[in-house]
């Protein structure tokens, strides 16, 4: 008889966004006097830069010939694309990242969800409150926690407090924790992490051999020359941290696919008898047992990512987005709300006043413009709202527009 | 301290084609007379078919404007395509699966993979011998073995010899197994398998509640009417059997990367009580939580292998492969080697006479030829070899012409 993985059955049903769509769904069932204004998942909404494009039609076009087609490449992606991700994302900034350290991925949910596979089952997980859904979700259906309880919290998952004390950066908590899922930019507070803080981190994981898994999917909107990009920034951070990245937010690639992985030779975790192990040949046997590679066009779109061209496109369809937040929080400011991130980052996190879902409501009928509710990212986003900065310019004006004139009633 | 998933440290070091390359090396470096042809991986070289490239170019354009820009699609594919499979490769055929039962994805080496997250960890396995490598080492990754014995073949893992007899297809075992890879046309044997035979393991796994993992990656090389393409076209494989597609050998899509599993809403596993659990919300759940969706573009190529231009040129780019393995069969049969495959499949499965190395060792020196040695896929492919009739013309006829002046002597 085939069994099941239990542990599926401890996952809670009501996903974040599909609550968010059913309630939607319902409003838009009674005719709203205006068009429904989306401010609330986080996908990117102009097109991909002129170079990209231009690189993924070369590509094709070498896929259509004999003498040019590419079939399996390597699993862990083209040499082309891994140095130029070492040399302009890690090397420019001072951080010692090779190019086979690196491993070029589908999506940097895939690799946070797939990484667990590297570690034993008896680990004790700690993410943050609030935090991305995926982290949590991929360790209850590994079997890495207990039931949830009524809270929403699940047993034996340590929670990492992100609250304005702190200025929404968790501190290391006083027992042992061994994995520790860090993200900055964060998702969904827009908070950065100073480099003393992060500093913090990375002594308290080398300290304790714990094992920081850094998710950096939202660094490129990073503008203040003090926030470290990259936890590598960090010295020692080569030991115990892997760090994840994506060119989904960067460049637009939401649809088209791209991301990575780096994982630093110095990096171990340790056998039962206290033995180093490194992470590097683990993951790169996962990496080539388990998956195939990017498509060939797409990593020739990431590589003109750090073209001179490339980099210029990127920087204008960032800076777009951090005029469209720019715009949220100045509102938000006016309106007395009290709201943080949005300036090196594409989420403003706002205080509701009240319950998170009761301003959500509040917001969809009296504005017609959708956010995400805080408390959908924990108990600790409870009060809170997201609101995302991809958008159209004219979409963000307007709901600004709607949402100061219904609250400044 | 984190500790690390000591499972890995059994899996065996020395990788088939890392083997494989090794030895070529040293043999390069001594410099051999002609160029060496490689008729041993399984990637293929022939360019994508041009309906598929045409779609691909449309499909970035459209990334390339905000009005048909695509972020975020549906993690399981779009209707698009999913709707284009299910009538094609199924409904077509006569077997009973509907567009909600396919889940789009980037390979079928990732999701015979990752299918396993959804099973218990003690469960019975079984593969074919000779077998896939993926198969046995995922299932090494997660736990379900135990150590490698001194003949390679793990504790705990039930293998199904495929031998001449039963023309290499394995007969369901008298123990139950829990959960069974079968493969067909197969890798490496090229064997096919009876809609009789198929029907059998199809009574198997119904008595016993077991679970079939059906992988058709090469269902395309099919032209015998009567041999099943599909899992699916024998009554009752609703209830007990996950079917595995890709478009890398049907398309020439191994660079491209798309493929599709079907998890028909029938399909159980049990609780340790007994109770059935459907596997289609729990892949569903996998799917959106760890993976984000195949590049839009790629999507879009795929789409297009089911236009009247794409089936044609699909057809032909399928007719080409099966032509030079048709002049491997025939070349085979002049030397008096005996062979299977190649005539539903693009493997042939030669027997060496001798050990599947020294084999492998005389036609790189005699002939410069590279093939795949048997013994690496398993105990019973010990004594063949699998010659790939991926290739160009020219250089699988220059091939056979070296073989048979080595071979005749």
């Amino acid at each position: 008889m085939i069994r099941v993985n239990e542990n599926y059955a401890k996952l809670q049903a009501s996903y974040l966004f599909a609550e968010i769509a059913h309630r939607i769904k319902a409003y838009e069932a009674e005719n709203p006097p205006r068009p429904i204004i989306r401010m609330g998942i986080g996908d990117v909404t102009e097109p991909l830069p002129p170079a990209c494009i231009a690189a993924m039609h070369r590509a094709v076009d070498e896929m259509a010939s004999r003498e040019t087609f590419r079939g399996y490449g390597p699993e862990q992606g083209y040499a082309f694309l891994r140095e130029a991700i070492a040399a302009n994302d890690f090397q420019a900034r001072g951080a010692d990242i090779a190019p086979d350290e690196i491993f070029v991925s589908d999506g940097a949910k895939c690799d946070t969800a797939n990484i667990q596979e590297l570690f034993a089952d008896k680990i004790r997980v700690a993410v943050p409150d609030p935090v991305y859904p995926v982290y949590v979700d991929t360790n209850v259906m590994a079997g890495r926690t207990g039931p949830a309880t009524t809270s929403g919290r699940y047993m034996r998952l340590h929670y990492l407090p992100s609250t304005p004390v702190g200025r929404f950066v968790p501190l290391p908590p006083n027992r042992t924790v061994d994995l520790v899922y860090l993200c900055f930019p964060n998702n969904p507070t827009g908070a950065t992490a100073t480099r003393e803080q992060l500093a913090n981190w990375v002594g308290y994981a080398r300290e304790r051999k714990s094992l920081i898994l850094f998710d950096a999917a939202y660094e490129a909107f990073i503008r203040d020359p003090e926030i470290p990009h990259s936890i590598y920034e960090i010295p020692g951070a080569r030991e115990c941290a892997i760090e994840f990245r994506s060119f989904s937010k960067t460049a637009g690639f939401t649809g088209t696919r791209c991301a990575f992985t780096v994982v630093p030779k110095d990096c171990c975790a340790y056998t039962a008898k206290g033995e180093p192990v490194p992470l590097h040949p683990m993951w790169m046997r996962r990496h080539t047992t388990k998956f195939n590679g990017v498509s060939y066009p797409v990593q020739r779109a990431a590589e003109a990512v750090y073209s001179p061209e490339g980099k210029k496109q990127v920087r204008d369809l960032i800076d777009f987005y951090l005029g469209n937040a720019a715009i949220v929080r100045k509102t938000m400011r006016k309106l007395g709300l009290r709201a943080t991130g949005g300036e090196n980052s594409p989420y403003i996190w706002v205080r509701a006043g009240g319950s998170s879902w009761d301003f959500f409501d509040r917001l969809l009928r009296e504005c017609q413009v959708v956010v995400t509710p805080g408390a959908g990212f924990g108990r600790c986003g409870e009060g809170y709202i997201r609101i995302s900065a991809f958008n159209s310019r004219a979409n963000v004006e307007e709901a600004m527009a709607r949402l100061t004139a219904a609250l400044r009633k």
